[in-house]
């Protein structure tokens, strides 16, 4: 709901990119759970701009602040409120944006809402604002570690048209250049390092695809009808900036299968039903299966260049922006920890609801001996 | 939110495959409009099977009862409560899969989020809850119909492997065939057909890509940053039984552009500005330009085949599944109203929030000449 | 929000006093629970029109339907629907109040909002519309007595200035004035039903006033900051059709007591931490204290009148209403059902919302012993 | 929901009593809305612990930062951050309570809802978080200022015994008693201002009434069913700390009075539909209807006491808490401008909504003439 994300897990960001800094505060945390704040920095450093020459040259510590909601280094059960300043904002490199409007970014779109907008540096609409949902995602992830066995692990799957044509085994990034475009393929890695470097020097831009794989799964996740997994994880990677495309599973490619091939066929392992394939995703009915969910996140090139761009001013008249300001030629590799973060927050919201009217109790015949818990909340 | 959709004009629907009917209650719904009975009608006609060999064999007259919120013809303001009862409901048909785990269905997951199913048709798991969503999305579009200019159009760009390679300019379906496949093409339309029909015939099942298109739009709708038009689309086409994808705009094809490539140019059209391309879907930074929004949905195959099929029971034993029951072999051309229907109500419910917050006056220095109203309603 | 009350435990509810009926669809409930029928029948039974000559002569069997989201005499998970048509709508009786703003009642505030209103027996303002909520109440109470210890009595305080002036020990209605107006004490109900048949003969009306007691509570239930228990409630009963004051524990007369009176000691019964006296009815900080939870309930006379009323017509111009029609002389004895249900719909959503966020294991420090289950669902 | 009030005008309160500070965000603003820092800061200073003996002697500036949400001096229709530090937070104060159940506060309840709880001066629980609300009131009024001509004014009815007997005509506080305990009648004033000292130099405590009116309203505000006006007010009011009743209009007086007395009569006074009396205090049906808006919320007297007290600690054993700390030996005063706000938060929600859902032209014959304004707003 407007800057509000999540039912009961909930979290609400705030601020701009040239403002006084970004805040996100977090609400519906079961109380007692361990803070650890290294973790929450870790996880804003992965986001961060990099030292390499493939991201923006704007300069951030990224340090957040803890302003609530903790006591002796655990969740009160209160909101959490974190706070990151603005430390190199540096508003006068957006004078010459003041009064244009920049192809195919946000500028045309809220002044037509709002009747006017913050201009530097995109305000609200950068993507800096996604520093709150990492911390966002961050805590949810503290949470799935402390109550449940899932894992959740992106990836960059392509750039351009360079493609990893299978899903990895192993998510460590291991080279400088694998670290630079979150491939775990040093040798695909070294391919799309190379090729934003190539955009980046002709003063263009691309984008990419984000895979993302969610392990340790359990049966059950997700609302019908219009709370499904699916649906909510749709929205959530939507809303990233400079997303165009979302799909599970086999996605836009189960279009010219037969049902006969893409059908999970059901096989039972040990005292588990699994699939033999998993076409599905992991989710079957908006409703989480057990296998792994997948999901395939399509990120379009950065809408600013480095290079001339004829566009309009506000009155209507035809301008010429100068390629200059800081940015990222290709804002895929800093987009998988918010990938993540999103999907986190999904999670653990989807899993606080199914925990709200969960009693496998009623079932029981011998009220005695029922057991209010799910089985699937870790020993 | 569970069962319901939207934050002011929101619709809750209930009711099973099997059960009595389907329902849906309509909140938020402005006082004075017009129910055009009659239109509702049609769009549930839509969505009903039709005639032709390619849809299911159930009988359904799919006749709604309007059971609240009306007066001499018009809203009151008050919840519409619409009810459509189940009439062709053979649920002995599904005793056959009371205990058997269908592969790729809601079966398996609906027994292990709740404990136990109605198994009778997929129970709430069936696509017979979209007569609801139908139902709110008529409403929704009689809305648009008297306070917007806002259009929407979808249609069947692919089956299987069959393509529509262009937008359609004209969305009238003059064939049978094309009746049937929802494609305006009438020769693509006639290779879709047989495309499904061969699949029907080897007791088989096909997907596709359903597009859509709104026109007459105004920028300014969609709230960043966790209410945005395209994520509130992804969202609500992600809900849509069998669907595995959704793309805005340019979609994953944006991957492999440069961004000089994917930018939409603005151009100055008499007092309005446009942009040359519409690579961003009509949407950007969340929130509509003005430019027909677009959207592309991938549909899987259908899961139920009619033929024997290998799958375990509730207690992991191995079974196979005999080829019977009703189903349709294709549901993407049934699935046409339901994609309209839904993003009719996303639209209809954030151009409530958009007004709700939107006081241009608030701008005005003269106090006394201001005027609360957008100008983006229909005089 | 509008016209659906809860978070998790979500209903809505539709309809009007001279439409078809009156449906409520009820959201969130856990899969598993019995659904007694009966009993949600004789909670209806409770609020309809009774037999003596206290109350409206509109009669109305106030039979349910049940809609969907059973199987086999178990909730499924999934939105239980339930309608009661209208059987004794006259709608011709108020044909003289179709044009007519009835003095403190809902007409002119109807017409102001929406434009217009179905004047029917005042249509979606009549106390017709509780119909759902006592239906929600009843699977609330349902829930409760499946899950917990929660008991919910209500009754009739006072009548006009007829006061029973302790709290009941015993809730049986044993004479047939204490059935009449609902309160346990034989002497008092005499003299409430006496002073209700008085005002009828004269045309007149009277009000009084509910007391509520919830018993069997555990502590920790109330979210601070804004659905705290006591906020809850006071929202849930001031929504009731003629309430105009609510208030919990000591209510208004704390405000002339000293805080070393007004404060409850604490002291151990058992194991049990409990308090001497409740002047706080069992919430202290919106959180129960598992004190029994009680608050009073303040209604206003009726406002039709048996008798010739001076008011104005949509026009402005002076007329006067006859005194006809049917209609309660005092609401409050069929009021108590409402109150008692209102009560169970908040504590089933607000138990829910606490068991989504309450993970002792958290705390322990030895994982493997932890216990996620909260100590106060019944065994 | 939790700590986030309202629908659409949403607040999110965070920090705790000798946290770091306070903060509340803002969301659903209008763009383009002045923002008067001035007036924000004036509200804060009205709840802030004054210099007369009878408020605690915590020394708080309580000075905000705006953390984001402005641009230029106006709003920009994104959330308004606002942080509060906490400066004189003397934690050490609290040692003696840190294992000890304070009577009456909300030490036993957090405990028992979260597992443990931040003890310094009640933590999330202290009337501290009400900063957030005052802040958010703020913004309201700012609002209703600029687009209505609704006015809202609170002031002390009642301390413990000493009542004002009438409503004020002139809210103005021209005494320093009566600037400390905000009752605008100097000579009431001055007895309830010794009333309080008596208390305080007596080790006691006392409670008292806020009455509030809202005057410049329209008719039509508030939503049936369940965001009834009265019911939104009763939640708003009911969560301030320490309030024990609500009651609206007539309120509890309503009880003994027979509906030939209680009713409104309508007159028409220029082209307004006005009412001779206004027991329903501006309220009818949930909507208004015009008139102000009365109501009145009692206070209990302050659970702390300068005085030994006796009580349990977390183990249940008996201990004595001695008499200190610092506090207020009457809360009511500094609630006064926690009513207003919290009244100012509720009708700008309201007043959003209702505009979402108001179409008048959709009554309109002639759809070129319409006009899709209401009439209320102020030019």
């Amino acid at each position: 709901m407007l800057n509000t994300e999540g039912r009961i897990f909930r979290f609400t960001t705030f601020g701009e990119s040239h403002g006084e800094g970004i805040g996100v505060v977090i609400d519906g945390v079961p109380a007692g759970l361990a803070l650890d704040l290294a973790f929450i920095q870790e996880e804003l450093d992965r986001r961060k701009p990099g030292t390499s020459r493939i991201t923006t040259q704007r300069k951030e510590s990224d340090t957040f602040q803890l302003l609530s909601g903790h006591f002796e280094g655990k969740t009160t059960g209160t909101p959490l409120g974190f706070w990151v300043p603005n430390e190199n904002a540096r508003s006068k490199d957006y004078d010459h944006i003041a009064r244009a409007f920049r192809p195919s970014h946000a500028d045309y779109t809220f002044n037509a809402k709002f009747g006017f907008r913050d201009y530097r540096g995109g305000g609200r609409s950068s993507a800096r604002e996604t520093i709150g949902r990492v911390i966002a995602g961050a805590v949810a992830k503290l949470l799935l570690s402390a109550i449940s066995s899932i894992q959740i692990n992106a990836w960059v799957q392509q750039i351009h048209s360079i493609k990893l044509d299978h899903t990895p085994t192993d998510f460590a990034l291991s080279t400088e250049e694998s670290m630079a475009v979150r491939c775990p393929d040093a040798e695909v890695a070294s391919a799309m390092y190379e090729r934003i470097d190539e955009a980046r020097r002709a003063g263009d831009s691309v984008g990419g695809i984000i895979a993302c794989q969610v392990s340790g799964m359990f049966p059950g996740l997700g609302e019908p009808v219009y709370d499904k997994l699916d649906a909510r994880l749709a929205s959530a990677m939507m809303g990233i900036n400079a997303v165009k495309g979302v799909e599970i599973g086999s996605g836009f490619s189960a279009v010219d299968m037969f049902g006969s091939e893409h059908n999970d066929t059901f096989v039972k392992e040990g005292d588990h039903i699994r699939t033999l394939t998993n076409y599905s995703g992991g989710i079957q009915g908006g409703i989480s299966n057990g296998e792994n969910v997948t999901f395939r996140v399509a990120f379009k090139p950065t809408a600013t260049l480095m290079r001339p761009v004829d566009t309009l001013d506000e009155a209507g008249n035809p301008i010429v922006l100068p390629g200059k300001g800081r940015h990222d030629p290709c804002v895929v590799p800093r987009a998988v920890p918010i990938v993540e973060a999103m999907c986190a927050t999904v999670l653990v919201d989807l899993l606080l609801i199914h925990r709200a009217k969960t009693f496998p109790s009623l079932f029981a015949s011998d009220k005695g001996n029922q057991n209010n818990d799910t089985p699937y909340f870790l020993p």
